[in-house]
């Protein structure tokens, strides 16, 4: 798998005048290599030039911890006292003084610490080589989004059926729930829990707190992890949003979470191989424009997943591209009016040769649990 | 707090001659402002400057969720299809084209995209300016520090007594009770959870993997988290290495934890106010040294911990910084025989005016636990 993904890597290098990638910490190390560096201060990095070996230079008593089950890596352990950056400029060989593409998460003391190492270098950005390769996922990672997906969405049916209790209990209670929940459905890692009541609701991205749900308001529930997988085979994302009522929801709540339904639907229905994202944002947003509820809707339409939450290929304006077979990627309206509420439906969805395939199937009814 | 803190990264910020801090994700933002940004790919940045406002440029619609207690933040919140990057070029104001310094944690993807809207500047880290400030704890960082130790010191107790079953376990389960552990002890979050067992107590940084734990043989134990604490807060983090056997230990593995112990304890005796980090090291050193074990102690002694797992001041050779009163760090020296064994010692101590003071306080004996 990873000789295939190194391969595919240096091809799209060659098209895009990239001499070598740099990768420390992030996704695209697990996903080109099997093997995820440790986010701390001691560098471990892969250098990948148009040929010869792919190097990993890593922390010396680090080396037993990498996985590498096809062989394909050349260690170049460093101890505490020496200087990596000089180490992986060592490593480039030729390409040291050429155009660099650096890790998108790659912690910026690195990337600091590289180009006083390597002065005569260009630099540009690792997802610019990887982006357009990872947004298109094969059936394996498909697969693994799936499990994904069905994982998160026993949660939401338990949050819908009120087995999770919700009245009387704080935010940060909730999300503690969820937490537990996730690691026990197949996740090896908690990514975000955002447990929203109330006017709370109206903040799209809202960190729980120590507000308690009450009876008669709306409940956003947005949270995902990322799927524990056997050893050297990166955990893929799940990332789904369901609204609760904690009572029977005014009329005005209730048609407008109607008019988001729809535009949900319509933003999947339009999630086709072909379609430029942009105009599946537009399918979706023209809904919710001609419900008077446009100016509400404060955010993109979707974002691409993987083995990262948010990739390529985004759904915004602007972003002419058209989807391809094998991308995967959120279709998530919502409107949010300040003070008041909000409300967001968020389901993962592939564009396939037979049209748009949810990865989420709980109900996108507003659940209704009473006190 | 913050306004003090603030004042204090502008006086730094002229002693190096920096002219702006540039900070995103990471403890930088949290220690100087009381707010974290999402690490993911909608840019929020902190822009401080020698003078004026210090400005946050932040996704419109996370506005919300900016804890600003002591109301020192001018937003500049940016649409989906603004450039974000141009928006800090902008808050530079003068210091654009200026010496800039980038948050060390801060994802190389916006390093680039800032390098390529201000050509004119040159870079540095924020790490130059804060670390220094970060790295003197006040007494109720160093209160926090205590309140951390004091939850994982519970969690050594439990696996010294007998209370978490090791024996026919694998180290994921046991890692998934340390992680359960530390949230339910006052921390909001895991940052590792290092279980290894028999010769995987040899790999210093090992990910707990299937392996059964099996009568007789020793368990590391390494693991901590991030405090909870009110809105606008930052978390401290805790830290310790304790060692377990599942038996009565070899004569051979008995008498080298003996010395290890009498290393540590070498190691945080000589944690005073005016001695170099180097020197606590070679402190520690020398007793394994003298005792055979020196080749097998593969790392250095410890690290400056706070916001931050690890931070400023590491002790290590070359180091030749004093320390001051109000620096916290680990001293945690090991040995590690590949193949066979290995074993480390972890606690947090404080050096002050009346000497060190260690901040874990469970048992540092080789705690035996019957089958």
């Amino acid at each position: 798998m990873f000789v295939e993904r190194i391969d595919r890597a240096r091809t799209a290098m060659r098209e895009r005048e990239v001499d070598a990638l740099l990768l420390s910490v992030g996704p695209d190390l697990p996903w080109l290599a099997g093997f995820a560096a440790l986010a701390l201060e001691r560098l471990t990095m892969l250098v990948l030039t148009e040929d010869g070996p792919a190097r990993l230079v890593v922390p010396a008593f680090e080396a037993d911890r990498v996985h590498d089950p096809e062989d394909l890596l050349e260690l170049i352990p460093w101890q505490e006292t020496d200087d990596p950056a000089a180490l992986v400029a060592t490593a480039l060989g030729g390409a040291a003084g050429g155009r660099l593409a650096i890790g998108d998460h790659t912690w910026s003391r690195f990337l600091v610490a590289l180009q006083s190492e390597l002065r005569g270098s260009s630099w540009t950005t690792a997802g610019t080589v990887l982006g357009p390769l990872r947004a298109i996922k094969d059936d394996d990672e498909i697969a693994a989004l799936g499990r994904a997906g069905a994982g998160v969405d026993q949660i939401a049916l338990a949050l819908q059926s009120g087995e999770i209790p919700l009245i009387g209990r704080t935010e940060v209670q909730i999300a503690a729930d969820l937490r537990t929940m996730i690691l026990a459905s197949g996740h090896s890692k908690v990514n975000f829990t955002i447990v929203a009541s109330g006017q709370n609701s109206a903040s799209p991205h809202h960190d729980p707190g120590d507000r308690v749900v009450r009876p008669n308001e709306p409940v956003l529930f947005d949270f995902g992890g990322t799927t524990a997988e056997p050893d050297g085979h990166p955990g893929y994302c799940s990332d789904t949003t369901r609204m609760v009522f904690t009572g029977t929801p005014p009329a005005e709540y209730a048609e407008a979470y109607e008019q988001l339904r729809r535009s949900q639907e319509a933003g999947v229905q339009a999630a086709r191989v072909g379609t430029p994202a942009e105009s599946v944002d537009g399918a979706a947003r023209s809904v919710l424009h001609d419900a008077g509820l446009g100016e509400y809707f404060l955010h993109r339409l979707g974002h691409g997943i993987g083995v990262e939450a948010h990739e390529d290929p985004y759904l915004v304006a602007g972003n002419s591209e058209p989807l391809v077979a094998g991308n995967a990627f959120s279709i998530e309206p919502g409107f949010y009016i300040r003070g008041r509420w909000g409300a967001r439906i968020e389901d993962i969805v592939v564009a396939t040769a037979d049209g748009p395939r949810r990865l989420n199937n709980s109900s996108r009814d507003l659940a209704i649990v009473e006190a």
